[in-house]
């Protein structure tokens, strides 16, 4: 299915008159609202195909209906996001769940929905079906040679299928590590890794870049082979230019400084972008901003600072991407609404004076310096992103649009109660 | 010194067409702006004297000046907060770092300024001079029953200070814990605890109460005596209905579901009151709301709901503090910014809608009881403090008032630049 | 298949004049040799019917080969490893996963294998089939009354088909909690938990005991009904003298003090029993004692001072069972490594002389406690504990005359390498 | 005061007879008992001179008797270790608190106890009496490039301290960080960090080293300007060969994988060393292996494979010290206690059959890798210990023999009950 602008137009109608009223205020209370209301406009999140399902843990999936059943259903999901909030206009795919059988019909499915395909993720973390040799034991990072040459070609199949479908980076997230003392070389398996790397490194097209994420732990339990961002920097060095690490904001021990790493990254020209959710405890993949909106926030203040820093264009200068497991909601719900937490701490970053901010810190005003993050920070940006919604078409209040659609409703009826998409 | 309120209405007239402006707009907006107001103005949280000096850490301490060299100077500070901010009318005492050498003149002084006095804090986490015994092994849980007894008369005569200054409760943290395997006998101790706790109890007048801390680690750093919520609630329970569990937003391990504690001791009627701080490690004792405000608007969320089930007053129901170290800024300004944080996170918290999250919740539409907390949270509610201010004499913009009244350089002036308050 | 007691003997004489060498030395060396061996012929560890297949994570699966099929190849399965370390005498079994058809004959296959039957462990936090209302928000704690009657009835005949086969306690984990805030009210979910446990109570046989597990998260991440030691310890003492706490050592938030926990539940008479494992992050389900050692042995240390302090039984005074994923390692290997783990921290403890603690402890000689700790964990019992098996007629090494035996290839021989049981 | 060779030999003669069975046992039972205890002998752990007091933390102190008043004094307690343990043959001072008056005569006095002197540490995370600026906000990152100077001329002055003693190393730890969001650029504040760093190295003799110490908090809580290995490498590689990372057990985010870092940066030719200390929660600086002496033991597994593999000297590969705040117990005593944990997990690590580990791990044996380093660290190793001191005229039990002696009675008797070491 595919949402019409004029549905949405006719649900924004009742709300009107009071957006008006809102955006009027706050435009009149800060002093760049316009220049935001354009950031916003400009501003886009990638959703990965894994996430419009319901997702699980190794406990149980309890499935909702209309799940996407093919890369075609997807992508049309994708579609419905865009329509209703205006800033998810390319979608992130995972090989072998979405091997596209036609590329060319795809790409035209895609363009019709004003989407593109953003980075093309491998999957060396589980078994296929026919795969000869298993990662039971690591993928890159592998003792045996022949199995980290299976998953060198695996990914340089997936630049393949990228390529054909117009994206232009490729995504690696290993599992590789160990579950106990003893069961491997620390060294050994981040040489592996680094060898391995370079073969897909030296197997890119010009024009396009690796990201490589870390993760401290899970699925292994006592050491992961590119665990922290350190090891994602040394082995992104390594390699060169095309090559830079990709943050993952649930990947990280209780209480370290995203913040800061972010900032480091940036300044080392290292920074490939984000995998958007939030925590609590570990990468328990749940909806950006749910848990602590003030460190997204803070993100974004460095992102905003280091990028216009680096002269880097906003939208474009990094990788923007959800990645969030939807357990109890419903995906596409929750997916809008990562979206608009996104967005709020975008706007409220743009919000802050940096000038004054840096004359906070030179003069060791810390009271002050706090202030003007927290003055920028409990301003209500929300009528900046509506306003930008409907510039351009968008729904003002996207879960209110959806839910009075009646989508899901009409997404069960087309696919089913129980159709189960692939993915986490 | 003390603040005429001439002075701050005079600041406060540059900032009055604004606010006014300002307040209007989200009095139309929001359903119970009169109502919120009215509570902000009832609302008071306790200025801890402790906290009035600069604050340091094992590795040093970095003083600023004109900081309270006296009791009575630490009460004179204390109304210049709440002169400015209109919600800090009380003072909460450490002994003996704040015996009172004439306790009817420090009341007359307090009283002129509008302040009373909160919990009293006994203290056998350190030596004193002419102190017989050593509080080095612990004091209420001691192996040597000669030192517990020190510890609870320490305790009784605390409350005598109390009761001279017409405050009611006694707040009670042990720093008392072992920093190696081996070095006690987790039973004893909490078995001596419970009999000293019962000790002090028995000495508590009718009308007072006993809040008795916890705190996971340090000063040590293997095991804590009262190491979590559950073993405060133990104590307490054996104790009986006048003893109950203060929480220390800092003393949690990581990731701790906080808010879930509050919600279960209001429950059970042992929730004694608060500690606010906030801290990204540990007991980091950082401005209130300065790292996570979201959880702190989740804990106001719980206590509204939860006072209200029990038909609690929320100015007087619980116990509000701060507890803080202001290692970094002048101590006056973290506190109007901790007061400031606390008051947002209350008026928040009254904008839920508590009917609409019931039902959400009974129908688990979890999107949607998400939805209800995150529009209360981005609410912008500081023009509803400011207003609540402005009519009980306060200042629209503390801290503005605060600086342009050049209150800190007065108190150099007077003080001296090299005065070190007692405290942490 | 079987092992024959002949078949380990004969493997076990060519190490037995080497384990003569060392048994005669460190009985020699260590006060109470003979007491210790006798205590460890005493002790066993209930199996888990859940962990003897490999295990996953929600990235994945990768089984091994010859798991067991049915809840027969699953005692088949726990005879081996009894057969072997004579330590794992009893099953634990889960339902709906391990319902026996025939319970008489399931009883007589374990009677012939030395076995008997733990505690039984209930399962509502998957949907099962033809199951009528969903856990997806909860079961026990669930706003619905009927999904909590349904619950309620899963648990009352768990608790029948435990009394068929001459178990005699329930086991209740649940994971009902929340991923987001808003998503429910903390206080109606742990009074409608107390509610359901009261019902499922009350239809316990008078000899039976129902232990209460708590965990903090996972696979729910913002909130757990029964989240700390506090909250199960609270519903237990509603609940009256059958309930008690059941402690899982990877339900823990990090850093805390779990042998503090087991102390003072230890005094308190609510320590139900374990759940061995060990962890680096979470629950993360490893090997006992592969990642922190020590810990498990000061668990023991309190353990045994506490359980002789109220005069338990070691053997039988509380729980002992494991509860771990075996994701890399061959399952019965895996848990002959956890009972041997727990089996040395055991032996280890036996050997501290509490009286020479003690007056360490009444000195404050934090030194000496420390020494008397270390000395004791720092002896070599292994051959203490070879020489209990010897006796038992198991094997010198387990796992040794597992692969000598060539145990796996013959399940796989007899069940196919592509078996897979049913658990986590 | 001075400990005799023939005093100590007295105390070990009582014991001489059970040592040597035991000795001989265990060099009976490994294959290289020989080697080990050579290696042993050779092996030696720097002292630092701040902790030869009695440590504290920012609620108090807790002095002992007898502490060193003085450098002379200092040397003194480091050669009495020294006398006992036989692997304490140097001292690592702190500037400036240990200024040297006379450099010539402490050279003499520290040589004629065995001693010489290990990294030399700067201070400027205090401010010091005379100081013309201060650290409050920082030291070689501060915004203000007049701080800058000052510190990075504080350094040089402490490695001309460091020259005229013999030392030939710089051990930079800086406190540097900050405690709000908006009180630093991190961007800037690494930058100031890495040209202050700059300045300092090219000012170092030919034949010194530098070594860059990170910790993620504390006195900063909410950022530290080097906070984790990777900016302590990344500053490391910009500056050049003669900078490496220091690594502090206790200065990590919970749950991290010290020894995979450990791994990493040998690998890279970047570890410095150690400051050796233990801790359950933060940067508790507790005894070395009092909380998890298995982790130390994996370190020590990852050092003996990693420096055997780049050809690295055990003893002078990389730099050993402790660096431990000492609360509550007798400070000689728990330095002792700290040596021996460090050199029996050596001695375990030594135990290890690599060819056999490296064997395992290239085939996926998980179990048995696990197996490998259990074995080696179930193993009583303390008898080879105990010859390695016998051998090189140490007491068999240097805390037994410290305690016969009165060593602390006597250095109360001459320095007091009262005195006070500067440190921590």
């Amino acid at each position: 299915m595919q949402l019409e602008k004029q549905s949405i137009q006719n649900i924004n109608q009742d709300a009107l008159a009071a957006h008006q009223r809102k955006f009027t205020y706050i435009a009149g209370e800060v002093a760049n609202a316009e220049h935001i209301v354009k950031k916003l406009e400009a501003f886009n999140i990638a959703i990965p195909s894994w996430a419009l399902g319901t997702g699980g843990t190794r406990f149980g999936r309890f499935s909702g209906g209309g799940e996407p059943r093919s890369l075609e259903e997807k992508i049309e999901d994708v579609g419905l996001i865009h329509a209703l909030n205006r800033s998810s206009n390319s979608i992130s795919l995972h090989i072998p769940w979405d091997i596209p059988d036609n590329a060319s019909s795809i790409k035209t499915l895609a363009s019709q929905l004003g989407l593109h395909f953003d980075a093309v993720n491998s999957n060396t973390f589980q078994d296929q079906q026919k795969q000869e040799l298993s990662y039971k034991f690591g993928s890159l990072h592998h003792v045996d040679k022949a199995v980290r040459k299976q998953a060198v070609e695996h990914n340089i199949e997936v630049i393949k299928y990228g390529v054909e479908l117009g994206s232009n980076a490729l995504s690696v997230w290993l599992s590789d590590g160990s579950n106990f003392p003893g069961q491997l070389n620390f060294r050994n398996a981040f040489k592996n890794t680094s060898e391995s790397l370079q073969e897909i490194y030296d197997a890119l097209p010009d024009d396009w870049k690796i990201w490589i994420e870390y993760k401290p732990y899970e699925p292994n339990f006592y050491s992961t082979t590119i665990g922290d961002w350190g090891q994602s920097y040394l082995l992104a060095s390594k390699l060169g230019s095309k090559a830079s690490t990709l943050v993952d904001l649930g990947h990280h021990l209780p209480n370290t400084n995203i913040e800061q790493i972010v900032s480091l990254l940036l300044m080392e020209g290292k920074l490939a972008g984000f995998h958007f959710n939030d925590s609590k405890y570990g990468d328990d993949d749940l909806t950006v901003g749910s848990i602590n909106p003030y460190q997204l926030f803070l993100i974004f203040n460095e992102l905003v600072e280091g990028m216009d820093a680096r002269g880097l264009d906003h939208a474009t200068g990094i990788g923007w991407m959800i990645d969030a497991s939807h357990n109890v909601k419903d995906p596409v719900e929750d997916l809008l609404q990562s979206v608009e937490a996104i967005k709020i701490a975008y706007a409220q970053a743009l919000l802050i004076d940096q000038q004054e901010l840096k004359s906070a810190q030179q003069n060791n005003d810390v009271a002050k310096g706090q202030e003007i993050l927290q003055n920028a920070y409990r301003t209500d940006v929300r009528p900046l992103l509506a306003e930008a919604r409907l510039r351009a078409d968008g729904a003002l209040d996207p879960i209110g649009a959806f839910r009075k659609l009646k989508v899901r409703d009409q997404l069960i009826g087309a696919r089913g109660s129980k159709s189960v998409a692939t993915g986490l």
